[in-house]
């Protein structure tokens, strides 16, 4: 433990001075020995902090030279702004969604606005010799009820699998839900009612703010970080009013930035004074690119106000809609609303994803993921800084797969869509992500795709879109 | 459609003799030549009112006799009483549907307290190839995102399937669900406000009570008869008050009782008149024992407000959680919650349903189970009037496989529930299906299993519980 925090801090000293400019692009850094001289650390630790550093692509090692600060590691566009704490002004976005929705399934379209990975990115064979082999080793065929509360061998097998949680999970912690958005629905409706106020991200995932809507709630928009996620002064000056807070701890949707460990304890501190519960919404978790599984709010949590939530839709197959939740102490309340909204899950995923999940090839596959989704992300920060206009943000995420850009004041993204889906390109409207007139000028970009040459025209002839609309 | 009426007009004079004592049990009834004479029809309209009155095993065929008034025509037990319209003291039943449910999965136990038919009846076989033919033809294995409405080729052949709606649903009215406690769910979320007033059946199938609860709802419990389905009066009565009524037309559970086409088409203007929706459980519709499948009251639904739902999970099933709704006049909002709720449904399931019902294989399927459980009903009857106490009241579906039982007044169910528990004997105690203080000494009997001597022997122990505990 001792040993992974000196390296991690050396790797910082180092990120630091690249930031800073002090080692400029291109420039060679000092080599293993003399940082095992210089910290008083082992060359073991020196070597870990510049695999580290080349893990986030900030340097790069050259054959028989050593390690050269990276190209990747100087960007040119800044990150997108925060937003101010608003109050209630929604408008709807319904209209905009569905818009954005019809396109999905049209195979021609360069699917940037998906809030899933491509199936090129997917182990579909695997996945279905899965379900071969579950098929005939049901009894029943999947045909009977399920427990209300899951499937055994899924809870079994996630709480096992929460490693980061330290064991504070048992399978009987767990309910499963059909997918994060119906553990989300759920929760929420578990511990509000209709006309309760509740603390939400700005920008946060379009979901969300249908399950606000569909329950009659109100929700406040905290101000968040790209880098550092909502803020928590924020947060603390409307305290009194909340009822729940729902919001990604990890990778947030759209913006992808991840809570430091500090913010998540502090967090939980705060609400538990309250007794106010959080949704944790930790579907991204596992696709960090760091170097390790970032820690989920609920591994704070002594009070049981955190309602972990999870699945595999955006790791493995959405299709599925395999979720589950810890509840903390809602368990038995959202039992009963399971019960009452569909009595149990289908039985047939649930053990597929045990199964999988069980035998190792999970973490084979999600491996081989985090590395695609880290290479695409630099590719696409890439491209966008090649073909935007100057003045672009862009978000630099820390693991998940989206990007969040912030254009020029005079765009209107929503408008935007249309001219990018005559050319065959399709991405989100930032509009889609709030409740307020704003992020106007913003757009999601989904890039868990398979990179290639074809990719990188789209990205170049929307960026050309942009230009040609500032013209 | 002339004759169709004709023969049942003769068969419904001959079931009347029949009931009333004018033809007697081993009777002879008059020749299918001096009907023909007698009411001034065909030959063939004449063999079909017999078919009919066959069919309902009031009359059997002896060779070279002609037709004899049958056994179980003799209905020893009478029917269970009609409940009063109550106003509200509802109490809790959560604890005693928990007792019943956790003892769901134990092998040992005869389920007579199951509300799904046992695997035994169920073509497992077949739904398993369907699955793995779905798996290999899926491009994607079923990883992506289904439209938010449903699998398109489930809902066509929903559409081409309920051919006793006369094609008034295309694909575009159906909206799929997670069986059909999720559309009810959906359906009541839609159309209701927590505090709002609706009207349910009484007894009514628990789950619904659940639902009602779980939307913060108030229920009128309408009285409803054994044959004949909700009484229309009481309902006309506290018309002014209803938000929207859920009611099971078709072989009510646990009653059993169908509501007669008339009482369809009334309580269809009745509700149009207020516009009130009426949200129509309609999943036993399949398992008729009389001629044909019994018209939805969807059928008579000019206006929009009917909510048809219907599934799988009491034909195929259970654990599939497939089901759909045509909600009329609701469909966005429906589609809506549906996203905010779950985003989509599992495709596999829905895709294996389709292939199912497209090519024969349900139709097929349907033919035998319903004869398997018609015959199964006669033989619960049958057992009932030979095992328990005179004065036992019991129900007489007309489709379906659920049995209604009234005790003695001294008898409480609940307690009764444990004692036959320990014998390995389950059952749903009345109590479950009301949220008043009532039905305490009824019991649902489900009788979609295998029948065998182990099963006539647990009826006799069952009747002799219940007669011990009357000493």
């Amino acid at each position: 433990m001792k040993k992974e925090v000196l390296y991690l801090k050396i790797a910082k000293v180092i990120e630091g001075q690249i930031s800073s400019g002090t080692l400029k692009l291109g420039e060679k850094l000092p080599s293993i020995r003399s940082v095992h001289k210089l910290y008083n650390v082992s060359i073991n630790t020196a070597k870990q902090a510049f695999l580290e550093l080349e893990s986030k692509s900030l340097i790069e090692p050259r054959p028989k030279s050593g390690y050269f600060v990276s190209k990747t590691s100087q960007r040119k566009f800044s990150i997108p702004s925060v937003s101010q704490l608003k109050s209630y002004n929604e408008e709807p976005t319904e209209d905009l969604i569905s818009k954005v929705f019809n396109t999905l399934n049209s195979k021609d379209i360069t699917q940037f606005s998906l809030g899933a990975p491509d199936k090129s990115l997917l182990p579909i064979a695997k996945l279905n010799k899965g379900i071969v082999k579950a098929v005939r080793n049901f009894e029943d065929g999947g045909t009977s009820y399920e427990p209300i509360q899951g499937n055994v061998n899924l809870r079994r097998t996630v709480a096992k699998w929460s490693l980061v949680l330290e064991g504070k999970l048992t399978e009987d912690d767990l309910v499963t839900t059909s997918g994060t958005m119906n553990a989300l629905f759920n929760c929420l409706m578990a511990v509000t009612t209709p006309g309760d106020t509740i603390a939400i991200e700005s920008p946060t995932y379009f979901g969300i703010i249908q399950i606000v809507k569909s329950l009659g709630l109100k929700a406040i928009e905290i101000p968040t970080h790209p880098i550092t996620g909502v803020d928590l002064e924020a947060i603390k000056k409307v305290l009194p009013q909340l009822k729940a807070c729902c919001f990604v701890s990890n990778f947030s949707n759209p913006l992808g930035s991840l809570m430091p460990d500090e913010h998540k304890k502090e967090l939980v501190r705060m609400l538990t004074e309250y007794d106010i519960p959080l949704i944790e919404d930790d579907l991204y978790g596992n696709l960090f690119f760091g170097i390790s599984r970032p820690k989920p709010c609920k591994y704070y949590d002594e009070a049981g106000i955190v309602m972990w939530c999870g699945s595999v839709s955006k790791t493995l197959a959405p299709g599925y809609r395999v979720g589950w939740v810890a509840p903390g102490k809602f368990k038995e309340k959202i039992i009963r609303q399971k019960f009452s909204q569909t009595i149990s899950s289908p039985a047939l995923y649930q053990e597929v994803i045990a199964d999988f999940m069980e035998h190792g090839r999970y973490d084979h596959h999600l491996r081989t993921f985090r590395n695609k989704l880290y290479a695409n992300c630099l590719q696409f920060q890439r491209a966008i800084e090649d073909y935007f206009p100057d003045g672009t943000k862009i978000s630099q995420p820390q693991g998940g797969f989206m990007l969040w850009l912030e254009l020029d004041k005079a765009i209107d993204t929503a408008e935007l869509y249309d001219r990018a889906i005559q050319q065959k390109i399709s991405f989100a409207p930032g509009r889609m992500f709030t409740q307020h007139n704003q992020y106007n000028n913003c757009m999601r970009l989904n890039y868990a795709l398979e990179w290639n040459d074809k990719l990188d025209a789209d990205l170049k002839r929307l960026g050309d879109i942009v230009k040609n609309e500032l013209k």
